[in-house]
């Protein structure tokens, strides 16, 4: 096992590696930038390095300061939490030529997977099902036809060169699949100066589901479930439930298995999430992230399972400590991201905790890295915060998260926890009716 | 379903109840006393109510003045918590009659558990099992030889009028039973002026383990498995396990069985504790408490099951929710009682809270009524706050908990935090090779 773990990251992440590798023993060293000096994870780390200066490029993302953080302490491990340098094969790869280990998977695996192009045909190599198109462009009229009836209307011809919607048309049936292709080909033409078109299976009411994957690099891999995380609002995750209301068990041991067989051919190893689009009990591969998620621990709830022990595990070259007949899911789990935002627009709200009080009691779970008189800098990303929540099933889970929203109290900076106050009343929410769209619809056609 | 149930109780435990309270969609009424004003079971009631001075006896325990809050707020339940007037079968009937409902057992079953020497009767009548004993006084020689050696050595033969240890022997073997039975007759007949003596099985080393039971008052209970409370201080738990390290699984469903089926028998309603000695596999009734327990977050934690749920919903008349069959038992959770209170004397500690930062992050749940700036006024028990976390083995359980109480800061006053940080590096608590004295014993032999 590894005598100390550097941990290349700030924010409630750090504090979350931070605790595992005290419980596991470990030796911590933390690094933050001058606007992190007091910080929770400096303040109960072992030893601490200054990496920089503010700017994230000096000092989160600065190899040669982490590089020489890591000469000056000693430490043998390496863990990047998410964001920052946690998908970045170069730094895995100059790590392990230091020998110092990088506690994630090999650099090969984040390259092949972090590269959306190649990811998608890995996935097709692993097995797992991916959004169904025309294998290049679309030429003729008989072309599309034959193509569009295979793939299953409605379709989604798009720009080969395109982007932004341009030259992007919807054909809901054989009757206007001649029209959407001549015209998207038109538009293409006009905007991109390229009139080539391809095909792909048109989505209209998506949910985001994704499994969590453990592998060990030695063939063994396992998946903890999925996460319904559809609740988004410019594509980032705001709230997120490990069981998926609408996933069935039956459909989640089904994809999971999928992911587990993919990760046991490619000798993944440590945590890892792919991601999909669900409709109509279809899975579609988007992306693999081969990271941490800061959603892992929904996912920890409902399995029992530790996901930074096994990461650290599997890291030093240990096997993975559970087999798949052995992950048992019992009842549900939310989490909620607290920001430090104006819960209307959604600016940034840096600045000092006044007061701070996290929700307690039964089935609560507070990861966060601010205390009361914190001064929150304005330079990184505004989480500063997750609340999760348990209940034996979705309602109990939901009763519960919405007396945890009303008692948890910030003072000083705005915070997202109004717009959770409100999100909990709407009958879609609590039906658990909602799809990747809902949430910026919801706030569009609710402005306060 | 009640429309508004009435808390009387204070701290930790009234926050508990409140919480479950807010989640079921019932309204709230606090009550305190004027040294409680500023509480946070009274910050977060829909409703409050003053019903006198400090003293316990004026306010808490002064049932026409919780009466006059039920009536000036309408209340139609009330929980009473732990301790205060929990027990109280006159309460509890004084409810009944004005026709609101005590959450918690009838009278009757408050009454006929409350009492010793009925409850030991009673338990006998229910086929639970209690520490053997002759059914009267030991008065000849032949006797005593015969009844030591059904009942089984090590044998203790006790002063019928006696206490406090005179008249008191103990026999390890035949050899030694008359001397000690006459030597007994001898100091009780000089110390009472009374020579009849008992016999009862003497043991040595026992834990304090006991089972948590719910039931319906329509016949159905189930029991949640066994606590292990044996870390005690003057008959005062500081420290409980669920699970309980030497209890086997199918010794903890024996035992829960039995304590089921006369709960069933005796068609109890709400939540109760059988309390057990415990060695060498064998099970000795101690006594039963006939309310919420201090320690059932353990119980909840490993089973998922809301305690407090199932009281409020059992005693406004719905059936049990669980089925023996339903519940599952996941891992391992032990409590830390944290008190207000120096940690190498035990002198009460109140004053101000200057700084509190809870123990958060992947495990843990604290149950508490403090907050930064409150003040612990000095009438009441010190109980502040309580630290449960959970793990999948006991071993990862107290990695995490020892993790746990070094980031606990309570500010302003001493509490029992710095204790625990000694007993979790102690040998016998990591291998869980203690009994009821052990804690005595290393307080005593480990001064600071």
């Amino acid at each position: 096992m590894f005598q100390k773990v550097l941990i290349a990251n700030r924010g409630e992440i750090a504090l979350r590696i931070l605790r595992a590798c005290k419980e596991l023993g470990i030796q911590t060293v933390a690094v933050h930038s001058t606007a992190d000096a007091n910080a929770m994870h400096v303040r109960l780390a072992d030893e601490s390095v200054c990496i920089g200066p503010p700017s994230a490029k000096d000092s989160y993302l600065n190899i040669p300061s982490i590089m020489a953080a890591i000469e000056i302490t000693g430490a043998d491990a390496v863990h990047p939490g998410y964001g920052f340098l946690s998908e970045n094969a170069r730094f895995a790869k100059i790590l392990t030529e230091h020998k110092v280990t990088f506690i994630g998977p090999s650099s090969h695996h984040i390259d092949i997977m972090g590269d959306k192009i190649t990811a998608k045909k890995t996935a097709v190599e692993l097995g797992i099902p991916v959004v169904p198109g025309s294998p290049g462009a679309v030429e003729t009229e008989a072309e599309a036809k034959r193509m569009a009836k295979e793939i299953g209307y409605p379709v989604l011809i798009k720009a080969t060169a395109g982007g932004g919607g341009r030259g992007m048309k919807l054909a809901n049936s054989e009757d206007d699949v001649l029209t959407a292709w001549s015209t998207a080909r038109s538009e293409a033409a006009a905007a991109f100066g390229n009139g080539s078109v391809y095909m792909e299976k048109y989505l209209g009411k998506p949910r985001h589901i994704e499994v969590q994957i453990l592998g060990d690099g030695q063939g063994n891999a396992v998946h903890l479930g999925v996460r319904d995380c559809s609740l988004q609002r410019r594509n980032q995750k705001v709230w997120e439930e490990a069981g998926g209301p609408t996933i069935k068990p039956q459909e989640r041991d089904e994809i999971g298995e999928i992911c587990a067989v993919a990760m046991r051919k490619l000798k993944y190893s440590g945590a890892g999430t792919i991601e999909f689009l669900y409709e109509d009990g279809e899975f579609y591969f988007i992306e693999m992230n081969t990271r941490l998620q800061v959603e892992h621990p929904v996912t920890e709830r409902i399995t029992g399972i530790d996901i930074v022990y096994e990461q650290i595990r599997v890291a030093s070259g240990e096997k993975l400590s559970i087999t798949q007949d052995k992950v048992q899911f019992n009842g549900h789990a939310i989490e909620v991201r607290i920001n430090a935002e104006d819960p209307q627009t959604f600016a940034p709200s840096p600045g000092t905790i006044t007061f701070y009080h996290p929700a307690g009691g039964v089935g609560i779970r507070v990861d966060s890295a601010v205390y009361q008189g914190y001064k929150i800098p304005p330079y990184y990303d505004s989480l500063i915060g997750k609340l999760i929540v348990y209940g034996r099933t979705r309602d109990e889970c939901l009763q519960r998260l919405r007396r945890a929203i009303d008692e948890f109290v910030i003072d000083g900076i705005k915070t997202t926890l109004p717009l959770f106050q409100r999100l909990i009343k709407e009958p879609d929410i609590l039906s658990g009716n909602y799809d990747i769209h809902w949430l910026e619809k919801y706030l569009a056609e609710n402005k306060v």
